[in-house]
């Protein structure tokens, strides 16, 4: 373990060096003419894999390919996926950014270039971690899996269908994913949730076409009138969601969760500052740090009716529409609350006006078990590596991937997020702090080893 | 009386081509090029009032001038005033039109161009009053001023300082006006009333941008909730508005005039086939022709905020807003109203939320009092001329100038509407009914006679 450690060490400079070559491929994957450049990078994952001493291929999807390498250490040991990804988001604009977006920069301890972050940087990790197990000990103390595709930034479209398909060739103890952030720099940061999603649209149509409020005011429903009733009746006022049933299959909060919550460092008046906001919404009874990650959630992302230009129109709208999103918790699903939803919008409705809901998306919700060995490896890991307190934490987001693993190949995830809270992922000038990325590729040379024990 | 009303019989022809002539001149006033045509048709009427044999003086505004005429039948008769304007909407999409909306067409009894309902042709229904009275009785029964001005249709911007200014010269007992429509064509209808106007605009802001709905959904009040939950609480179940002193100053509805609309020909379930509506709606315990005219309604005109695009994005919106108006009824004020729901949006909304209210206008509502000997007169000529029962309404809309008129003036408005339902003033093909001209004519003539003795 010394020597392997040591290895990393000597070798950081190589390793940012790895990094930099795999960011120079512009792989934007919601542009189509960008298409030769993701090829072009997983050609160059797949030798660079193949180089490390794996068994690579290069296997095709409907999309981009998945590049997928492995180690066999043995039958008696266990295996472990690991997962990334090798496409990135647009630059957005250019102007923005300080450097070109795919000419990687290093300053002040940073690696700045689309990519560095998420997730070309973080995925590396992994290579690099087995690249000084490889050299130093001349084997992996487990079986490794990497899996790295190109369409994480377009909502993984094939992922499910090639998971399915390749159900024994990704057979595994458990996954392992460095694509989430850091509570702060320097902070070690283990993900173990991810909230699940529920989006729906809302169309109410009331009369023909939009009447003069002044001759039909008072007489007919009003579309936007009777959409801002049925929004409104979506919340009581504890800022609890009254669709019937919403709450009964939420895990309630254990008292080891709340406290791990409550020991987090957050500063929630910084956090209303920066958000230019005087008072705190949401669910009563919880914390601001548990409504935003482990509590279930009901939002309007968007309404629009009527006439909306500059000065007055004196309408009665024809039609008023609402885009309205749920974050779910385990054990709530998706297809359960959709019908719930459906339902209470059919139920609660005025009859004078008639209703659309399209469904534009849903994701369970995923926790890694908070009493898996693994996650306590990892949690240890990270205490050496960065020789700091470990967060742990859910994250308000989802991820469709972590319960489609979970479904498909029966395996809960590990996320080791290495990527600051300053990293400006999706944003310009992304950047990713070379001391936690060094951090991060000792915890996980730690991890491998103590995985095999766990 | 008879020679008066054989003259008109007579001369039907000429008072159409009179009104033809008028209409010749695309005087719409919101266009600024068509500048020179409302000059050219307020010379015309100039010409024409004199013609007649009336004292005619074009006054200036900032806008487009006021045609003004007098005739003096001595002080020991009463004044009265008629409003009408020279001016027209817009034509809209010619394609829509049948034949060029300035070249007057007469088909199958109807006079067919823009300006026939909407006034021009109901505005000159007067003045060949007058011009069959004169011709056949050398004088008029009673003081009459004919007042039509070129901004109607812009919003009458000049009109209240112009009345203010010339208070003496406009002095009258009351105010003949026909600029509204009729029940059904052939059934003769007097509007006694009209609705006030009261319009917000409310802009809610929660946090400094749009933020993802996973990582800060469910921690901040989210504007586009917020706005949703101000106006589901501006009604109750019983659909009456919760503003507080909303229907302080009300005033309640006499037996007599609920008597008046039940009598009114009106099919319910005809009207909400038409809006294409299952269901009508509004405050409980009043007819649905009661709710649409004499009880005051509060609508959402337009609504907005969040993501309004195709498909999903997962944001909590940063700013959500709506327009809001009230319809008023006597002895509501806009003014005092204004204030009502000012207060109440910041007293009700969520301390996380910043606000800012837009006002975009108001008027206040106008009665004509049911007891006034001219309205008697009135509906005597118009059952006389049409040998049909009259229809006293209370229009929905609004019209700024009446209340206007009896705070300057002192004086009330008698509306006599010759324009059928299908007149579709501001809409193509707009349209007179020449049998409704002429008995509409026959009313006036017959009016100026029982004025002189009411």
């Amino acid at each position: 373990m010394d020597n392997v450690l040591a290895y990393l060490k000597q070798h950081e400079a190589d390793h940012v060096s790895m990094i930099q070559d795999l960011c120079r491929f512009p792989t934007i994957s919601t542009l189509s003419d960008h298409s030769q450049h993701l090829h072009d990078a997983a050609k160059w994952l797949h030798s660079t894999l193949e180089g490390i001493g794996l068994k690579t291929q290069t296997l095709p999807t409907p999309g981009y390919p998945v590049v997928f390498a492995e180690y066999e250490a043995g039958p008696d040991k266990p295996t472990y996926l690991v997962y990334g990804h090798y496409d990135v988001q647009p630059t957005g604009d250019l102007k923005l950014w300080d450097a070109d977006p795919f000419d990687p920069v290093i300053n002040n301890d940073w690696l700045i270039c689309r990519g560095s972050a998420d997730d070309k940087g973080q995925a590396l990790i992994y290579l690099q971690a087995v690249a000084a197990w490889l050299k130093t000990d001349g084997k992996l103390p487990i079986n490794l899996k990497i899996m790295i595709e190109g369409e994480e930034e377009i909502g993984s479209p094939n992922l499910t269908d090639f998971v399915k398909q390749h159900r024994d060739l990704l057979k595994c103890d458990g996954i392992l994913i460095s694509d989430t952030g850091m509570l702060a720099d320097g902070f070690p940061t283990l993900t173990y949730g991810t909230r699940g999603l529920l989006y729906k649209e809302v169309l109410l149509t009331g009369p023909v076409h939009d009447l003069h409020s002044g001759s039909f005011g008072g007489t007919i429903p009003n579309p936007a009138n009777e959409l801002a009733r049925l929004i409104a009746r979506m919340h009581d006022t504890d800022g609890r969601v009254t669709l019937p049933g919403f709450y009964d299959r939420v895990q309630p909060l254990g008292d080891d969760e709340r406290a791990d919550f409550a020991a987090l460092p957050f500063d929630e008046a910084q956090y209303l500052k920066d958000l230019n906001v005087a008072a705190p919404a949401g669910e009563a009874g919880y914390t601001t740090l548990e409504r935003r990650s482990v509590r279930p959630t009901l939002d309007v992302n968007g309404i629009v009716g009527g006439f909306i230009g500059e000065g007055a129109n004196t309408i009665i709208p024809s039609k008023a529409s609402a885009k309205i999103s749920m974050r779910l918790v385990p054990d709530q699903t998706a297809d359960e609350l959709s019908d719930i939803f459906d339902r209470w919008i059919a139920d609660n409705l005025h009859p004078g006006v008639r209703h659309e809901i399209l469904n534009h998306g849903t994701a369970d919700a995923y926790v890694t078990p908070r009493s898996w060995s693994a996650l306590g490896a990892a949690k240890t890991s990270l205490r050496e590596a960065f020789d700091h307190d470990v967060a742990l934490i859910r994250e308000g987001g989802s991820l469709p991937i972590l319960p489609m693993f979970k479904e498909v190949l029966g395996a809960d995830s590990l996320m080791l997020g290495f990527a600051g809270p300053h990293c400006n992922a999706h944003g310009p000038n992304e950047k990713l702090g070379l001391k936690d990325l060094h951090r991060g590729t000792n915890a996980v040379a730690r991890l491998f080893a103590k995985l095999a024990d766990a």
